[in-house]
C-alpha cells in the first residue's frame, strides 16, 4: 500500500474526509509538525547567504539543520500513527475464548495502547522543538518572508495541541498508572510555555508584516 | 507544472523547505484549512448511519455537505496563492523607463496586490466556516472518533490566522485605503470569536477524551 508521504495531496484529503478510520487526526498531526518544520526551513533557506543577514548566518545555519531534522522525523511519523492504529486494533482482534487467550489479549492490548500512545508524545516533542525554532526564525529571520515563520509556528503549535489530543485518548485506556503519570508529566511538560511562545512568535511576525 | 495539489505530501514538503519563493505560507494555510475541513468531514462520515447517532444523523449530514464543499474550495486555493504571488512579481518586472510604463507599472502591481489580499481574505472567510462546522461536529459526532475534530479545529484556526499574516503584507502595500480598509475590517469579522469557538471545541473534545 502507498505510504501517506509518498500519496498526493488531493487524494490525502479525500482519504482523510473519507469513513475509513486511517489516515486520520494523527497523521494530520504529524503533517501539521512537518509543515511547520517546513516553513522554518524556508526562512532559513531565504536568509542565509544574504549580505543583510550575515550578522544572524551561523545562527539561522543551525536552525535550519534542526528544522530539517524535525522535519524528517515528523514525516516519517505521518504513516506511524496509521501502524499504532493497526496494532491496537490487531490486539482487539485476538481470540478471547479461553482465560489463556484474553490473558494474552489483554497484555497484547495494554501493549498497543502504550504504543500509541508513544507515538503522538513523540509528536509532541518535535513540535515543541519546532515552536521553539520559529520563535528564533521569527525574530532573526529575513523579513521579506517572515510571515512564513508565523505560518510555521501556528502550524506547529497544532500539531502539538493535535498530538496532545491523541495521548489523552490512548492514555485513558491504559492499566499501568505509573506509566500513565510519567507520559501526561511529560505532555504538561511541553505544553507548559508553548502557547505563550506561540503568541510571541506570532505578535514579532503580526509586528512586521503589518 | 505540476499543481501543488498533485505534489505527494514529502515532496511537497521538500519544496516548502527549500529557497523558492513557492510554495510558501499561503499554500500551507490552504492545506492546514483543507485538512481542518477533511477532519470535520471524517467525524461526519463515521457518525451517519450509526443507530446510536440517528437523532442527529440529519445535522451531520448538513454538516458534511457544508465541509466537502468547504475542502474543494481550499484545495482549489492551495495554487491560487502561487498565481497571486506570481502575478505580483510579474507587474514588479514590468518595464519602467518612459512615464507611461512607470504608470502602467504602478497601476498593474496595485491591481496584483489587491488579487493577492483577495486570496487570503478568501481563505479566511472558508477557515472561519470550517471552525464553526468543527464545534458542531465536536458536540453531535462520534465521541469514538471526536479526537478528529479536536484536530480539525486547530487546523482551520491555524488556517485563518495565517492567510490573516497574508492579508496584512499585502494590504501594507495597496494604496487604495478604502479597500485596505474594507479588508482589514472584514478580516477583524472573521477573527472575532474565532479563538473562544476554538477553544470551546477543543474542550468539548478533550473533555470527552480525557
Amino acid at each position: 500500500m502507498t505510504e501517506i508521504k509518498d500519496t498526493a495531496i488531493e487524494p490525502f484529503l479525500d482519504q482523510l474526509a473519507s469513513s475509513a478510520a486511517t489516515p486520520g487526526g494523527g497523521s494530520a498531526a504529524a503533517i501539521l509538525g512537518g509543515m511547520g518544520a517546513a516553513l522554518v526551513s524556508m526562512v532559513c533557506n531565504l536568509t542565509i547567504g544574504k549580505k543583510k543577514y550575515a550578522e544572524v548566518e551561523e545562527d539561522m545555519k543551525e536552525i535550519l539543520a534542526k528544522a530539517e531534522d524535525l522535519r524528517h522525523r515528523m514525516t516519517a511519523m505521518i504513516q506511524d500513527d496509521v501502524r499504532a492504529f493497526d496494532t491496537v486494533m490487531g490486539a482487539y482482534g485476538m481470540p478471547k475464548e479461553t482465560d489463556e487467550e484474553k490473558a494474552a489479549r489483554g497484555e497484547a492490548i495494554q501493549d498497543a495502547l502504550k504504543m500509541a500512545t508513544d507515538v503522538p508524545i513523540r509528536c509532541c516533542r518535535l513540535a515543541r522543538e519546532v515552536i521553539d525554532l520559529a520563535l528564533m526564525a521569527s525574530e532573526k529571520g529575513n523579513v521579506n518572508v517572515i510571515s512564513d515563520a508565523g505560518v510555521g509556528v501556528l502550524s506547529a503549535y497544532a500539531a502539538l495541541r493535535s498530538a496532545a489530543l491523541n495521548v489523552y485518548i490512548n492514555a485513558k485506556m491504559i492499566s499501568d498508572t505509573s506509566f500513565v503519570e510519567s507520559k501526561l508529566n511529560e505532555l504538561e511538560g511541553l505544553l507548559a510555555g508553548a502557547e505563550a511562545t506561540t503568541e510571541k512568535a506570532y505578535d514579532i511576525v503580526k509586528g512586521k508584516v503589518s
